[in-house]
């Protein structure tokens, strides 16, 4: 049955939306599409919700082709299973808690590994049984500080999620290739142009991760490539680390006066003017070792909520990258060192730390401040660098990586720039912004050691089993197909996911008009196409046409003055095309 | 393509689940259909999922047939709206309510009359625009004291929500008459054999009300009907009152003593011993008029939360009904009266509580307590009653309505019973149980005009909006038809709803057996069937017969022994038969 504008729950707007950010988000609103109920959430009207049907739908089929099972799990949960997992706490202010009446806690679960993993330990409980992935389509929550950009990021939002049950390691990798493979198909379906980078796995756990991301200057998250092919999230990326150097023949360190220089261009300045070098060439920022203190806690655990310092040495060309730090101190909260840090660590002379010397250690688990003290990977044995002197206006130059000092360990935390190199030998990299539209994570046994689900294996041995976790952003993609299909006039779906195949416009006030759109309406219909049929009398052309380019079917039919004639307009929205076409050809060249 | 059981999310249970207390809720665990999370809180498993879609799309097929538009809305809601309404507070403890992290309020939507008006508010501005019904299929929560009965009463449930818009009383009627129809449809393609009983709005406010109710003595509600065809929800019965009588020639009032009455029993028994009848019967219960006090709480408004007492007069032989009380004080809660309020109230002689005299009133607004006093509709003037005298053990007969006492009005709160008269003159109702499976409401403008839904009207003047509101239970309805369809040895699907058209069973160690059944599979999936196929190697064949029966695929075909001899065993679960059937006349049989 064809879909009638003269009877449909639809408003466009001229204006932009005032709290709208991105062009999906004023799109998607004006052409009436969705509507926002709260921050970061959104109702979904008729057209939205046909178009969010039509991406579920081919995210479906897809999970039936990789042997997947459709459930349905509630958004209400209980704490326990959660507690058990310690995501309860780690989570943070992102967890929407609530209490029922009786005082007990829940949750509005943001992904659902616990319990999945309870669901499947009470069905299953042989090997026989595996392996077996199982997948919903379902709306999750997570309290984002800042929702903004739409559907890009909200508070209620639609994934599809996937867990894979293995007995073995070989089995979660088969179980991960065939969820990796679904994601491939459905986004080349999508005709979404994506990289697949190595990811870390974060707050999830687990050995391996990888996500599919969109390039697009819109995106939250920064990734690398290179040339020959290595790509990772930032926050995966590995500095290699440089052969040592021989320690013999380096100058000795040596300690010198250094007013004024509280940066770390003032103090290359300075060594420079009086300490020059005698190899030809000039300190650069690279020769000194910024030592960034951080403020660590650990968020579940024991130690949580305890606050201690850390110091990292890291070349003075680069900074401390929080979100790498996290990775870095996983399960910890990362924040740079307050005064009040400071203050408690008189030995810490801020402005000119350094780590002692091997007689004398400031920094490092053995030394007089007893605060731990890790390295970039790039400071190996027999480098040589410029850094604080641990007292106020001095510093020391020559100290010596492997001889003058050593740490307790390696943090890669610097900052990732173009031009560094790939870890796995494949060429420089480059810097790039994405958008998250899928992910799929080998999680192993956290969640299922933390959960108990073990089966029998073939010896008759009970044994835990290894799982993965596998997400899309239903209503993210939604978004990021608007962003990526649109004109200065409105969207541009494409075919796959158009809320209607083809959209007629019925233009003119005689009669004979309509009659010949209701005709070819039919004819179109009875096709097997879904019309759109913008019957609405006394709207102007003008206002029609607006809409017709505004909500974006990919074909647009016009049926105006020429109809008399036997001739229509046909649009093809993404080509940018209108062409005269003879109203028998018209089902010809929509289905075309 | 056909479903495997070897390769199915799928475990079926002996036992029955030890939380469960009705046949739907122990059936559809034990078959493998929802798995509990918490009370109230179920999980869907594939070929739970399965049913629920069919479900849906059997409403949405008549909503859409309805002329209703599909959308979707959160479940969670910021307050405002709710707080506009009056239902953040009138919802009471059966409201999910949470903070985000910014400490806004938020609640889980038991239903969204109000971001349904809000949303129409925004898009809809003139009658043009009306008449309008838009509808969503979305999982909502209640937060029930005592979840049970499985998806009979969940705390996360999926409804039907649909609502109408319209300018006009008339339109209202039409609107709400298109969605009763839609009802009256979707529940006989369910081959439901409900009853359309008259309800009271309750919460909802409004005007107009229906309730779809099964026939069943799990039911939770209670309806009265009459040959003559009246129906009503027992809330929503109201009592018709007498002709009023003659006061002339009545007995004067006579004040005796009563010692040890405390029940209306032992009152009756000693008022025949000292005060026998001249009319030739004796006093019965019904001649007594008993004084219930209640107190009253007002939920919102101006005296929320103040509680205050009331007096309800009702003949002898029946009892006040809490139920009934609350429709006729509606927006209060209602108990009945403490202790602690007869300690502040000592005008009132417990046990004894009577009317008084028309010289000096005890009860009503302008008596010596000043507590009001309401009247059972059956006590019209020229009724004359045996009632307590306000003084240890002294009860008064001959009291008259109308002649000794006077009351601040009428409250119809006294328990309904079998043979009681049907209010429109169609006879004597009978008391019966029935489960809740749909509700129509006219809302009329309550909703409108708390959020400004106005329209303008053919004459360009603003006018409010009248509205009504639909509901279908989904999931309780999916629980319903279990509870209809099943028999000792497990579930029996009506073909419109059923998982699976047909189920497969091979049976026997002989792989030719196996063939012949991929065969049959493949043919029957070929004819558009859905098919699922029980290809378990290792289990028995009396497990496999055991699951097919608890699993409740309306066909079953057995392929065994007879195999060889071109011959398959069909079973008709509903009728009970099971028939050897030749193999290539399986399709014929199953489809038929």
């Amino acid at each position: 049955m064809p879909t009638r504008l003269s009877n449909y729950f639809l408003k466009t707007l001229r204006e932009d939306p005032a709290d709208a950010e991105v062009a999906s988000h004023k799109l998607l609103v004006r052409a009436g599409y969705i509507r926002r109920q709260a921050p970061g959430v959104f109702s979904w009207l008729p057209l939205g919700l046909r178009v969010k049907a039509r991406l579920e739908q081919i995210i479906r089929d897809e999970m039936t082709a990789a042997g997947a099972h459709e459930v349905h799990f509630p958004a209400l949960l209980p704490r326990e299973p959660y507690e058990a997992s310690g995501r309860w706490e780690e989570y943070g202010e992102a967890l929407f808690r609530l209490q029922d009446r009786h005082g007990a806690d829940y949750l509005l679960a943001p992904t659902h590994e616990e319990v999945f993993t309870l669901m499947v330990k009470d069905i299953v409980s042989s090997y026989k049984d595996l392996p077996l992935t199982i997948y919903q389509i379902q709306d999750k929550y997570r309290d984002e500080a800042r929702p903004r950009a739409g559907l890009l990021r909200g508070r209620e939002f639609t994934m599809k999620d996937a867990y894979s049950f293995d007995v073995s390691d070989e089995g979660l990798e088969a179980s991960y290739q065939a969820q990796r493979d679904a994601y491939e198909r459905i986004f080349g379906r999508l005709g979404l142009d994506y990289e697949i980078v190595s990811a870390d796995a974060g707050a999830m756990g687990g050995s391996k991760s990888e996500e599919f991301l969109l390039p697009t200057p819109i995106g939250e998250d920064t990734f690398v490539r290179s040339a020959g092919g290595y790509s990772a999230n930032v926050e995966a990326y590995t500095t290699p680390a440089p052969e040592a150097l021989p320690l013999e023949g380096l100058p000795a360190a040596l300690v010198f006066d250094s007013p004024g220089t509280p940066t770390i261009e003032t103090l290359v300045a300075h060594t420079n003017a009086v300490l020059p070098r005698t190899d030809g060439r000039a300190w650069a920022a690279a020769d000194t070792l910024k030592n960034v203190v951080l403020a660590i806690t650990p968020i579940a655990g024991e130690q949580a909520g305890q606050r201690s310092l850390v110091v990292v040495g890291i070349p003075g060309d680069r900074d401390a990258d929080l979100k790498r730090a996290e990775v870095a101190f996983a399960g910890a909260e990362v924040e740079p060192a307050t005064p009040e840090d400071f203050a408690k660590h008189p030995g810490l002379t801020k402005g000119y730390i350094g780590p002692g010397t091997s007689d004398a250690p400031v920094l490092g688990a053995e030394s007089s401040t007893g605060i731990p003290f890790l390295l970039d990977p790039r400071v190996v044995p027999g480098t040589s660098w410029v850094t604080g002197a641990n007292e106020h206006e001095k510093h020391v130059a020559h100290l010596v990586a492997g001889r003058d000092f050593v740490a307790d360990g390696v943090a890669d935390i610097a900052t990732v720039r173009d031009g560094d190199p790939a870890p796995d030998g494949s060429g420089p990299v480059t810097i790039e912004r994405g958008m998250e539209i899928g992910h799929v994570f080998q999680l192993g046994r956290k969640y299922a050691e933390a959960l108990g689900l073990r089966v029998l294996d073939e010896q008759g041995k009970l044994v835990t089993v290894t799982m993965g976790s596998y997400g899309i952003g239903v209503t993210r993609i939604l978004a990021v197909l608007a962003e990526l299909h649109h004109d200065d006039r409105g969207l541009v779906w494409p075919r796959s996911i158009a809320p209607f195949d083809v959209h007629v416009v019925a233009t003119g006030k005689d009669p004979s008009i309509h009659e010949t759109a209701e005709a070819l309406v039919a004819e179109l219909d009875a096709a097997g196409l879904e019309v759109l049929f913008d019957d609405r009398p006394k709207v102007s052309p003008g206002v029609k046409f607006g809409d017709a380019e505004l909500l974006g079917v990919p074909r647009v039919v016009v049926v105006g003055r020429d109809a008399a004639d036997g001739f229509a307009e046909v649009w093809d929205r993404a080509a940018g095309t209108k062409e005269k076409v003879a109203l028998d050809a018209v089902l010809g060249e929509v289905r075309g």
